[in-house]
């Protein structure tokens, strides 16, 4: 059995632990929290990437982006079911421009920020930045969620799936960043049907399961997170 | 022919420069300018990345990272010579966290602000954030380069080429870096041989011509830019 060092309301961690469930394959998880530099850590990962992977014969492999791609390369060929990186070449950039889109710039505009403020910032020490949260940082980030929302919104009511007809790493990517906000209870379904709609499918797979599961010591989720009919 | 929508000292663009290079392959360049936010070029590219290519049938693909997949899923089959994703999962793998290195955290810490400060603020309006350059976020970035030439060093030095055995994007993705900041004179040489003797060696390859003829208004290069023995 794989190793993934991880955090459970990291995104890119949540990307690629969907990944393994979509091929039905249980991984080992070990939590490792994101604002410790362990050096024992970041000896095997200069840059201090969550989640890393102790892929096979132990070697380490860091980053959802480059894990997704090891992991489809190593799964893929031999899996039931429909490929993750559907279609041609075409497609393919389609779904990884989106896998981009949600793991670097939404996670970097909305989520870290979020639960940097609300849930790390409350277990880090003063040595570490710890402290209350910065208003002025979540307000940002909360303003940038709407102009995210609006753009899921859009790609699930004017797809299939959020990269086009066929189900894909894009939409574990999109929704491993909505399931980290929606627990925080931070986003406003209601007046975006689509993207609800969508996130409704997600979360109804059996990959998901686990993650409806996680807890943090410091934030209950909100009451509807577990909720398939929410 | 395809295009590419560039700028000529953006460190992305000129990754993709240089794969197309190494398959020996001509393409279009326009010109872009990274901080104008020209409605028509969102319209197509919502994160306003640069560079975006005009692939096969007008379609857009944006970003260097997704466009490198897209070059080698389609040229890497048909070419002749060695493949640019050398060895099986776990060497992709390794030539992918690299890319990302150089292309998203290099860039981020070092080759963009040294950028936007020294060569894009001259070219902006008020308006658009132009002005004098900003000599705390010039110190920081240099105290960053220092830091990423030990690291380069370090692996020209322990390996043949910068993720392996084998040449591959990683050494593309490395010199689009180096080469950005050695147009601006800010790279020391000197005392790292391994790095140096490694950037000699790309410098030298045919696909890295172009980039040794890219001029920009504000700034002409270091006297040692197109030196191959420098």
């Amino acid at each position: 059995m794989l190793t993934l060092f991880h955090y459970p309301l990291s995104q890119p961690s949540r990307l690629v632990r969907l990944a393994f469930g979509e091929y039905g394959e249980d991984i080992a998880l070990v939590e490792e929290k994101p604002w410790a530099r362990r050096p024992e850590f970041v000896a095997v990962n200069p840059a201090n990437l969550l989640p890393l992977l102790l892929a096979e014969g132990e070697q380490a492999v860091a980053g959802a982006e480059v894990i997704i791609e090891y992991v489809d390369e190593t799964r893929a060929p031999l899996a039931r079911g429909e490929p993750l990186f559907p279609g041609g070449p075409l497609e393919r950039a389609e779904t990884r421009r989106l896998i981009q889109w949600f793991t670097a710039k939404m996670n970097a505009e909305v989520v870290h920020p979020l639960v940097r403020e609300r849930i790390f910032k409350p277990q880090m020490t003063a040595d570490e930045g710890g402290g209350s949260p910065d208003t002025r940082v979540m307000r940002t980030a909360r303003a940038n969620l709407l102009l995210h929302l609006r753009y899921t919104n859009w790609l699930a009511g004017s797809r299939n799936w959020l990269a086009g007809d066929n189900r894909s790493y894009a939409d574990l990517a999109g929704a491993a960043a909505w399931s980290v906000l929606d627990y925080m209870g931070e986003v406003p379904w209601g007046e975006h049907a689509a993207a609800k709609e969508w996130y409704a499918r997600m979360k109804s797979r059996p990959s998901f399961r686990p993650l409806l599961a996680d807890r943090v010591r410091t934030l209950v989720p909100a009451s509807h997170y577990t909720d398939l009919d929410f």
